[in-house]
């Protein structure tokens, strides 16, 4: 880790051996992850961690993420994750991230939105009404992360595409299905010569409710174009788990 | 990287944020994955990695991969990964691991088969027969790995229960479906509850054919005992693709 700037970190890393794709790039599931620890460290470090709230039962739950690549590094390159958090607001904080080749240009950014629960209650804490300005020391209030808002899709005509139940090898270490499983349970609708013709340049996630293990997960997919694709992973109750696109360039 | 000894080097991890399973141990799939991690560095370190004999037209296939552990890291815990190479024999030459902790203590072990192929001809080399000694110089002829030899153990019965139709996120940097996948296709049989009443001791795995994106997987699985469960992978033309072997304690 570097503090580049206050409030400001940079965690480096390379693509390592058996970390790429069939397209020699950075595997999307392992960037997603690359940059979900980020996010925890660099949390650790200014003392609102996962390890630090628990000890007031709190936990902090990911609500968005949005990762979106003009290239992705390749066998051997290095790049670094930068990250910080800019506001919050009402039960949120948005947490943004320049992912960066040594020059410093950007391979691309992602941004996040985080709630801070109390594990008892599952309510969301009030992160703008905390005592004694609460984590605002931390904040990077004039720097706002250059990835585009979601565009608004609906989807109208879903169609069930697969099936998948949740066991040990999709589980974190708090239970839940985690993150990025939901993430390759999307890629895991497109072959190799799909991404040959057309690599992922965009992910949106937007997670509404936990996955648990044993729980049957389908999956509902809609083509707005030959590019853009529309995901919804549903529960056997009907309940929506998680919502997706996938924007391929 | 350290160099321990000669030919012998050791690379260090840590178990970071989000790389545990829900046991709150480094998952296993992470740890294959490091596992062929260093084995690459290691083999590029002298002369013969993936890059380097791609060169003469060959390259690294595995055949066989045996994880043994006592005890699994915890989150945040140090851990190095040491590896080492013991012998040539005949097309085949045997990699060896300790998963060790900072006082030097093993978590575990594991040991691989390897081939080199030459890629047009898919016909193994003979390692023993190359010219100026091949890689002997990079051999550490008196270390074997203390991970013992896999039981002969045949099934007499196996149950198809599962089928998985390889794509994109299954893919490694050369288009097959990575070894380590494989390794998650059997761990997905398992649930929360059975890894926490028994979890994953040993895994042994042999790869017989590759698997390609769009093939359809099916997994046939017996079980020899409560803590013993073989499986068998195979193609749609009923060829294996791979058999594994997973031990809980």
């Amino acid at each position: 880790m570097t503090q580049i700037a206050p409030n400001i970190s940079k965690y480096d890393f390379a693509v390592e051996p058996f970390s790429e794709d069939c397209l020699g790039c950075l595997s999307w599931p392992l960037l997603g992850n690359l940059i979900l620890r980020a996010a925890t460290l660099h949390a650790t470090e200014h003392g609102f961690g996962y390890k630090q709230v628990i000890n007031f039962n709190h936990a902090w739950v990911l609500s968005r993420l949005t990762i979106d690549m003009d290239e992705m590094p390749r066998t051997a390159e290095a790049y670094s994750i930068t990250t910080w958090v800019d506001r919050l607001y009402r039960q949120f904080t948005d947490r943004h991230f320049a992912i960066l080749r040594p020059d410093g240009t950007a391979y691309g950014y992602a941004t996040t939105v985080w709630a801070l629960i109390d594990i008892t209650s599952r309510r969301p804490t009030m992160l703008d009404q905390l005592p004694d300005g609460g984590f605002n020391a931390a904040l990077v209030p004039d720097l706002p992360c250059p990835v585009s808002a979601p565009a608004r899709h609906r989807m109208k005509n879903p169609v069930k595409v697969s099936e998948h139940r949740a066991n040990y090898t999709d589980l974190d270490i708090n239970g839940h299905v985690n993150s990025i499983r939901f993430v390759e349970l999307l890629l895991a609708r497109y072959s190799k010569a799909d991404m040959e013709a057309h690599p992922v340049k965009r992910i949106e996630m937007t997670y509404a409710y936990e996955g648990y293990c044993g729980e049957l997960l389908s999956v509902y997919e809609e083509h707005v174009d030959s590019l853009t694709t529309l995901y919804e992973v549903k529960k056997e109750d009907g309940t929506t788990a998680v919502k997706g696109v996938i924007i391929r360039r």
